[in-house]
């Protein structure tokens, strides 16, 4: 494709693009898909001669936007907002038109120290000491493995030179709470300490943080049985209730051995940016090893972009780094060689959706909607605290509201039922989208705001629709299950509450 | 920013990629800039205000393309091939307009299917067997890693759900040839093998590819002491000298211990593209346990798109599960998760740049293109083997010359400093940009022909400027190691090879 292509292919597709955010409100949130069907309307195989742009678009039209959660819409209220920001979009296709080649500094400058620019505000933003440094990775997945990478070369005397966890005699163990997100788990067994290895420590039954009495206990249990604590992830803002352990308690209780701590504050950790809740989310991070927050959740700025703050990079490079012949320059030794921080050798230029996001739509406003959300979750909460067999299973301390209905007499199995057939309804509704979950051994209903475009009647018509599917009543728009048509929203798209 | 100004901006930015592709052709290969002097040009905090978007255009220009290796260039023969063709940055556009969120088949069915169903469009144009299933990683470092964790899983006994390598009593060891990637090393101590569990196995002195009679020596003495040979990664087109381990045969000498065999054909894995280059590039793969190719080197395909193709995904799936309560649905368990077959729960929609970029350049384009640059480098190969003083260092398999410019008398260090010299040599001028690499412990020059945009004419400059800084003639356009002004190219930027 030349330029010339290129520039009318790309305005299309920019008009596609902003086409298909203003429908996207109108679209059921949930996609009605079976098992195969999409993959029944591509091609079976590549083909051999350029096929048309417009068939491109019609088919995105047709096969693809049918076949997804539409995660942008105002009425998604599921997993967790994965907002993909407008602003960082336009920073994607920078990177892309500029196909840059992250793999040293001296291959692309500008994306090591942007990288580190960008990070750097980041770290500002949400008041974190000056020593930390940050770099971007793809998820709070790999940044959790990173991090017990690190833990375990340091608990093991950095094995990874020699024998690496072969050799190691005295098991090393990782703790986490019964609320950490399941890539705890995954991180744990891939970085080889094993499944039997991983402590899931008991959380407090109201508030479902993790326990420091119930930590200290466990590390002196496995240290009485010859075993080495090393590390531990603490979470801010757990996936089920956005339950916030106590970090300061952590650090305490982990520096009597020596342990690593890990912050995972995947989603939380957009709210750092707000002064007033640095109180009460922030206390103790700056005693922590590493920190992992995501910008590609509720902050929006599209994935994958997950933040890991290190407190020192050396924990890192020290068994991370490489350095082949074809890979050296004069400026070694001087700069940052973010390949030695990370898995990956070759880095896309991932600065530049932050740097975008942040300059065209600026903090003020990213903080005006962070304070929008919280604000409908604390609403929501209220309407469900006031009304009868509406429960709150969590405090809401975030912008996720855990719900369950329970009318008199309805406990056990024939509640969990009775929870996923309204969730389910819910979301075949196609007005809203909710994603359930098993808290303390019984399904209740998440209702995660954030995504960019909700506005309150979007949170005020989700709150309708539980209500009626949970009570039994009709659910307007809704025939069988199935909406004959898919319901319009009063008014096109809302406005961003952006401001600009 | 909202959908009308994301169409406003959108296309001033679509008309500044497509301009700056054009331009790239009359910049200096190589940036020119001082460790620092990108992070200085930047903003030292994030705005609280909004920002214009022709500030960041300005500042895109002014401080981030002057700070890049432009690998998108004509006159680029650097590291490899790192192609972001126009139809995959449209792709990857559509990706950020869709802003969807893979983590799990629900939540984004055609990003699911659509990355089985391109991936399987590769696998039968590489000419693989069926039975093979591929998935998109960030890059060929991850997918080692990746391949090395289950191989570990499987030498182990599947560990990772009992007290994982910490319980392994027989050390289990990794074999690769002196040739291989880095990104061995690094998977090998990140998979906790240990650094002194990698055995690095000889080469052909006149190939540099593996030899299996070493390989089986080195296996049978580490069973003779007690170990277990876990794995292999054997390598299609080496990152120094594309040098093509024999795969079949180690296949062969693999089995005979149980051992994973994974092929790392990152750079080289495109060249299967071509059914004339599958008898001496392909021979054996469908032996191997797992797969890696980079359609983001010579192909093209915009980074990060490194696929993992693996014989039977359950390797992969027994020890990277996990099924939260959030992400269940009705659909488990008859279809893919994609999220258990790699370290990330979240994935961005890859498949739609791959489906872009053959959909719309299409396979007959692409691989006239292979042959093209391959043509280029027999020619370059010819033209320095008839040299005096020239030598190719390494036979010339693929789209990689390797040289040396030796004139009499010039011998170890010294013969070193001058082709590390006439190298940097021809970097500074802007006119070409090549990388010394160390083979066998001396230095020599890589040619990596391959970019986009290459045509024969820019091979011959390269050749004219390379044997005028080698032998001590003046280069034309250079002044003091950095030319007054940048050189322009003959006439504008080329046609691309594509045929469009």
């Amino acid at each position: 494709m030349t330029p010339e292509e290129f520039r009318v292919a790309g305005h299309a597709l920019v008009d596609w693009v902003a086409d298909h955010r203003v429908r996207l409100a109108e679209l059921p949130v949930a996609p009605r898909t079976a098992p195969g069907e999409v993959a029944a309307g591509l091609a079976p195989s590549a083909p051999d001669r350029p096929q048309p742009f417009g068939d491109l678009l019609t088919d995105l039209q047709r096969v693809v936007v049918p076949g997804l959660t539409q995660v942008q819409s105002p009425r998604y209220f599921g997993w967790f907002p994965s907002n993909a920001s407008l602003a960082s979009v336009l920073g994607d296709l920078a990177t892309g038109g500029l196909g840059a080649l992250g793999i040293s500094w001296a291959s692309a400058p500008a994306l090591t120290e942007m990288e580190e620019v960008v990070t750097n505000w980041l770290r500002q933003a949400t008041g974190l000491a000056p020593g930390w440094r940050g770099a971007i990775h793809d998820t709070a997945s790999t940044a959790c493995l990173v991090a017990l990478l690190a833990a375990r070369e340091r608990a093991s005397g950095h094995s990874a030179a020699r024998g690496g966890l072969q050799a190691q005699d005295r098991p090393l163990v990782v703790y986490t709470s019964e609320e950490a997100h399941s890539s705890v788990d995954k991180a744990v067994v891939l970085a080889g300490f094993g499944a039997a290895n991983l402590r899931r420590v008991a959380v407090d039954p109201e508030t479902f943080a993790l326990d420091p009495a119930a930590l200290a206990a466990a590390m002196a249990a496995d240290v009485t049985a010859g075993r080495v604590p090393a590390a531990v992830v603490a979470t801010v803002g757990t996936t089920a209730t956005t339950a916030v352990d106590p970090v300061a308690a952590v650090v305490e209780v982990a520096a009597g051995h020596g342990s690593w701590v890990h912050v995972d504050a995947a989603m939380a950790g957009s709210a750092l940016l707000l002064p007033e809740r640095r109180a009460d989310l922030g206390e103790g991070l700056d005693g922590a090893d590493s920190l992992c927050w995501n910008p590609h959740k509720w902050l929006g700025t599209i994935l994958d972009c997950s933040l890991l703050f290190v407190r020192d990079p050396d924990d890192l490079v020290r068994f991370m780094a490489t350095d082949p012949s074809y890979l050296q320059s004069t400026a070694d030794g001087r700069v940052t060689q973010y390949r030695d921080w990370g898995i990956p050798l070759g880095r896309r230029f991932r600065a530049l959706k932050l740097w975008f996001h942040l300059r065209l739509d600026g903090l003020d406003a990213i903080r005006d909607r962070l304070r929008r959300d919280l604000a409908h979750a604390a609403w929501l909460a209220g309407q469900v605290d006031a009304a009868p067999d509406w429960h709150l299973v969590a405090p809401c301390r975030l912008q996720t509201v855990v719900v369950r209905h329970q009318p008199p007499g309805l406990t056990g199995d024939a509640l969990d039922a009775h929870t996923r057939d309204w969730a389910a309804a819910v979301n075949d509704s196609g007005r809203a989208f909710v994603t359930p979950a098993r808290i303390a051994g019984r399904w209740a209903v998440r209702v995660s705001i954030g995504s960019e475009c909700t506005e309150r009647r979007h949170v005020e018509e989700l709150w309708e629709v539980a209500q009626a599917t949970a009570e039994g009543r009709p659910v307007r728009g809704v025939a069988g299950g199935v909406p004959d048509t898919v319901p319009r929203p009063p008014s096109g798209l809302d406005p961003m509450a952006s401001g600009r």
